[in-house]
């Protein structure tokens, strides 16, 4: 933590495992981190939620979070449905929808009828058997099988425990089909432009903070942002001797971090 | 088919999109199949059923077949659970299985307390959304994971359509855990060496018979036997432009099978 973090105009922070701990309960806030936003949004840094999250609409998602009492509005927030959905537009991409019931909504203005791509999310209780053959022989019957991940997340830490995430879905698809899922959301370099673009602030003046070391940080630095683990969420130990990605630092929750970037400013 | 087929001593049949169609209602034989079974065993050519089917013991799987009318024993079936017991002995490995529940009687002399590696086979509806976070979480919570899987196939055919095999779940957990799986059954050689040996005829004199490019016949090939490709079950068109497998025949089914390689005797 140095010169670069004098320059630090925006900030981008992942959500689940940074602002709150996802669960079946709804959740509950990591400790110190709804102060935390509060004193980002104080001093005048700009601001960007970049979620990979697809378990709800991002009204419903906003709407949660602001009862646990974070300073959060839907125009804040990036997250892959709005993004899968321009997608589908400029390529007129029908999806069979493999998501959450919740994340449907995002999709009402596209045509659903007569697939010609899969779009799967993190669709928690869904994948059930029988719905994961049904997206499977959607593709499969494909000449060109075209699936659109929303996300490539490995798992993710709910209140009871561990949770796979979208990630090992998309490849069980990826193998059964033998093809390459289009991911939307992080790490792919087009969703942190998006949020770069929103935010108006360039790469070089910009941090993320996230809890995985892959999805956030790795995705991250290679779009030229710096990028700080907390030591929060799905962080585990091991994360620190990963073989290809290092965080620029390490800290242990969102409030230190904070505390740090604030006093160099 | 040339020389070769002269020199056949002894044939090893895949079961399922071979003999029969698997289904909901147990599936039913493919036409001319029964027959051709009868005849091999008539020729005096030694006979192998080598399947890498999960969802049921040998001892239930067996009676399936002789319900269709195929003259076949248990002691001539080569199967993945038996030979996962064997590595789970040698390795004093004490398994979470996430297999079908018909398999799990084939692993009942095998410790089970305080797993230290998963198991995974076709589990079938058993592959609900808990069961695999289950195994997940198993496998995420050891030092060095050890994932065992019964195959590692992409999907097979049943009467009312494709399904996810095996081979998807496995890959799922393997990105969540980046781990690799010890694949037990086909394709894997230590399978098809057992069948030769049980068989007691040597690779070169052998000849596999699937419908699966990969696990059939790629992996028998691999071993040094000849294999063909029936155009039933799983088959697809598009196999016959497989990047790195081609067999050294097709036929329609198994009774063309059959009768070419009697006719070379």
């Amino acid at each position: 933590m140095a010169a670069w973090a004098r320059a630090v105009r925006g900030m981008l922070l992942d959500v689940s495992g940074v602002l709150y701990d996802s669960g079946g309960d709804g959740g509950v806030p990591i400790a110190g981190s709804v102060e935390a936003v509060r004193r980002i949004k104080a001093s005048g840094l700009k601001l960007r939620f970049c979620t990979n999250e697809t378990q709800a609409t991002r009204e419903k998602f906003v709407k949660k979070l602001q009862g646990m009492g974070f300073d959060i509005s839907m125009a804040e927030v990036t997250a892959p449905a709005p993004a899968a959905c321009r997608i589908l537009k400029e390529r007129s991409l029908r999806p069979h929808l493999l998501v959450h019931n919740d994340l449907v909504a995002e999709f009402a203005e596209i045509d659903k009828a007569n697939p010609n791509c899969v779009v799967i999310g993190d669709a928690a209780e869904n994948f059930t058997y029988a719905n994961l053959n049904e997206a499977f022989r959607v593709l499969i019957g494909m000449e060109k099988p075209v699936l659109i991940s929303l996300g490539r997340g490995r798992y993710y830490k709910e209140t009871d425990g561990l949770k796979l995430d979208v990630g090992a879905y998309m490849k069980a698809l990826e193998y059964a089909c033998d093809v390459q899922a289009e991911v939307v959301g992080k790490p792919a370099k087009t969703f942190f432009e998006s949020a770069l673009a929103e935010m108006g602030v360039p790469a070089q003046q910009a941090i993320m903070i996230g809890d995985d070391i892959v999805n956030d940080v790795g995705g991250a630095q290679r779009c030229g942002l710096r990028a700080l683990q907390v030591r929060t969420g799905k962080y585990r130990p091991c994360d620190e001797n990963h073989p290809d990605v290092k965080p620029d630092a390490y800290v242990n929750n969102l409030a230190e971090a904070v505390d740090i970037i604030l006093q160099q400013l």
